[in-house]
């Protein structure tokens, strides 16, 4: 067996050492889907030296299982004929996504050279806007019918199994050819063949095709939905979202969601890959954004320059307590986050979020509060050390709560709340906690 | 069509208002999974009363398709009847998840009442570590073998389909009984029934029983694999891992990362349900243990009090210095911890890895640097804009390689990476760039 016999970088240094017999044998050692993640793994140059070592349809195979990523790229080296070979091989969401990543020129001319029925089965995904199930479906299924048996139903599977692009999960069609139910592959084969579909049948999870991709594969995702029938406004079966595409619109979207927590927008090739100028591209932006908002803190601590030069023993403090601000912040932003994501919080919640924050922050605040007035009172004297605690708990409060309302507000305004997650709240929390915490100095010492 | 007829805040109202009626009807409207993802939503004491309002047979599937976490707090208000009966309807690999969250005795008495058979499987998936696919994978499977013909190994499917956990993938054993292949049951379902099995196969990926679960999962889950056998170190089959087990591990590992990148422990329960209590658990440890190590950030201002006494001006840019710093690491961490997840990046490449960040990082600082030396400089005199300009180049080659191998070093100390990143990073960077900006302070302003 011999997953793992080849990594990626010794693929790599077999072709440019020009060892291209050696590398086509490993390769073609690989299944189809380990050969994919290979080249995905590879370099620019490398990864169209190594498509072109495979045999012509075990390419096709990895061309399918490529990301779309790597199958742009791909298309830029290859000659119009390995291309169309490629092309005429994927199914209609894959395409419909490849075409996004295209160029219009490009992706123009490969759709021309499809037969007429793949450009209509195309067609009728890239007809569903950007971002909507119908863009990540198949339009080629196979459906059983309400008043069929199970016997009758199985000839049709076998018939028009071909084309589809899973048979294991078959959505049932009443008369007016709306979705009444699914059956599995699995109970059609297992059931006498002139048990009645209708006794079969169980009620579907289905989508609407313009629904939100994102919130549909995620539901299709937590519940393990092999393949997810997917209806038009008449409530008629247009296609079917499988669980693998379902998989991977998740998957991006959580790419998105972490990397912007990070500050950056996501990699689109793998990291080792990636030039220096596309990694700094995906973070400067971010960065200087980020930098300029914290130049708020500066101006902040001008307006306290006076309380500043009087006890410069605050100073010592600042980055502790923007420290302690922008971690709370943080934790609750990625918190509610990840809960909107999941659906688990809507944005209808804002109060009932607002009002757990403010409680968890006050606790966090008071538990750290108190061991921060301790240790400063020890060192510093009980006047700093009654600020620090005063600045902590009422720090942590506001942080908790900005951070956990912040992606809500988000939400409400079809801003990604990842954006405005922890990097934003951090700088926010910066400027007001020095605020807060010169005040309460001010207050405190009677400066 | 039903989905989203009913929300969980309706739900949970219904049975305040102990409207039980109602709900009961609302809820058995639903498919089994929407009421499970329903009742993961509930409060405890809701999800207990909603799970008795659910006719005998549509509990058990619901039961099958809760949360481990939901089941086992539904077990401690449920009757041992009606447990037992929900237990017995469990895959063996979800059984052994749910054993592994209860308590030791519960566990022993609910193992007690299983038919030997049961408890043979469940006993083999116990047999393996935590974290390795052995727990994850289902033991229930059916195979073909190499030298019968379709029809032979569709009858078999036919026959043992009930008991195995998925059909749609059907391994092929040869006379030693060790892997050599898989066929779909597609094609087992579109070949001729005389066509021999050894054609119809391909070459299988799959995973050994003590492998890394997280790591199998995601190659599972990336090349969208519906079921991926698992073998002993002999290479015989003992199980097979499922896509929507491995989607579950997937998801489990990335709420972790994504939680410990917004310095906090996943949270059990949905958000909105979860007591102050346990929320204020999931973050306080993390907040106090980077509060304590922030005391770093005094220590280090309190060696340069005197150069602050001196120009308290420097004092204003400490938020914004720390800012940058941290957010330039945690970009580096996050994308670094992600590229491991994927395996894009190994503990080998550190070399690999530093060399890209410091680029990475010197680019970012010498932009950022010229603005921040303008604006500074125009603002507050040319040394202070000198000093500020030098002190972004240096903190973000710094922070941006420290952030980059720090979840390389974690991982090669078998630490989880997530843990090392963000947060961490960001503590380290404030103290390190203080050290920094002031020793080139003084070496500027000659203080």
């Amino acid at each position: 067996m011999t997953y793992a016999m080849l990594d990626a970088n010794q693929l790599d240094d077999l072709i440019s050492d020009g060892q291209l017999g050696a590398a086509a044998t490993a390769l073609s050692a690989l299944p189809a889907g380990d050969i994919a993640a290979l080249l995905d793994r590879l370099s620019h140059q490398a990864r169209g030296v190594a498509f072109r070592l495979l045999p012509k349809d075990l390419a096709v195979e990895v061309f399918d299982d490529l990301s779309a990523g790597s199958q742009r790229r791909l298309i830029d080296d290859l000659g119009t004929a390995e291309v169309v070979a490629a092309f005429d091989h994927l199914d209609p969401d894959d395409r419909a996504e490849l075409l996004d990543e295209l160029p219009a020129g490009v992706a123009r001319a490969l759709i021309q050279q499809l037969t007429p029925a793949e450009r209509d089965v195309t067609a009728v995904v890239l007809g569903y806007p950007r971002g909507s199930v119908g863009r990540r479906m198949s339009p080629e299924f196979v459906h059983a019918r309400r008043d069929e048996t199970a016997g009758a139903a199985l000839t049709r599977v076998k018939d028009r199994g071909h084309a589809a692009e899973t048979i294991y999960t078959v959505p049932v069609l009443d008369v007016a050819r709306s979705l009444c139910g699914v059956v599995s592959l699995r109970d059609l084969l297992l059931a006498e063949p002139d048990e009645p579909i209708a006794d079969l049948m169980s009620r579907p999870m289905f989508a609407h095709a313009d629904d939100d991709a994102e919130a549909t594969a995620q539901r299709c995702v937590d519940r393990g939905i092999l393949a997810m029938p997917v209806v038009d406004r008449d409530n008629r079966l247009v296609g079917v979202l499988t669980i693998d595409d379902a998989v991977e619109v998740v998957e991006q979207a959580r790419d998105t969601d972490e990397a912007r927590a990070g500050a950056r927008e996501p990699l689109r090739e793998p990291y080792l890959h990636a030039s220096i100028l596309s990694i700094t591209r995906a973070r400067i932006v971010w960065l200087f954004v980020l930098a300029v908002s914290a130049i708020l803190t500066v101006n902040v601590l001008e307006i306290f320059e006076g309380t500043l030069e009087q006890k410069v023993a605050l100073a010592l403090f600042i980055p502790l307590l923007t420290g302690i601000g922008g971690n709370t912040g943080s934790q609750a932003a990625t918190t509610v986050t990840r809960a909107l994501a999941t659906d688990d919080v809507t944005t209808r919640d804002v109060v009932r979020v607002a009002a757990k924050e403010v409680r968890v922050g006050l606790t966090m605040g008071s538990l750290l509060g108190v061991v921060g007035f301790a240790v400063a009172a020890l060192v510093y004297g009980v006047d700093i050390g009654g600020v620090i605690g005063l600045t902590i708990v009422s720090i942590c409060t506001m942080a908790a709560t900005v951070g956990g309302v912040m992606p809500l507000v988000a939400k409400s305004i079809r801003v990604d709340p990842a954006v405005f997650s922890t990097p934003f709240i951090s700088t926010f929390c910066d400027a007001t906690g020095l605020i807060v915490y010169f005040s309460i100095a001010k207050a405190v010492l009677g400066i």
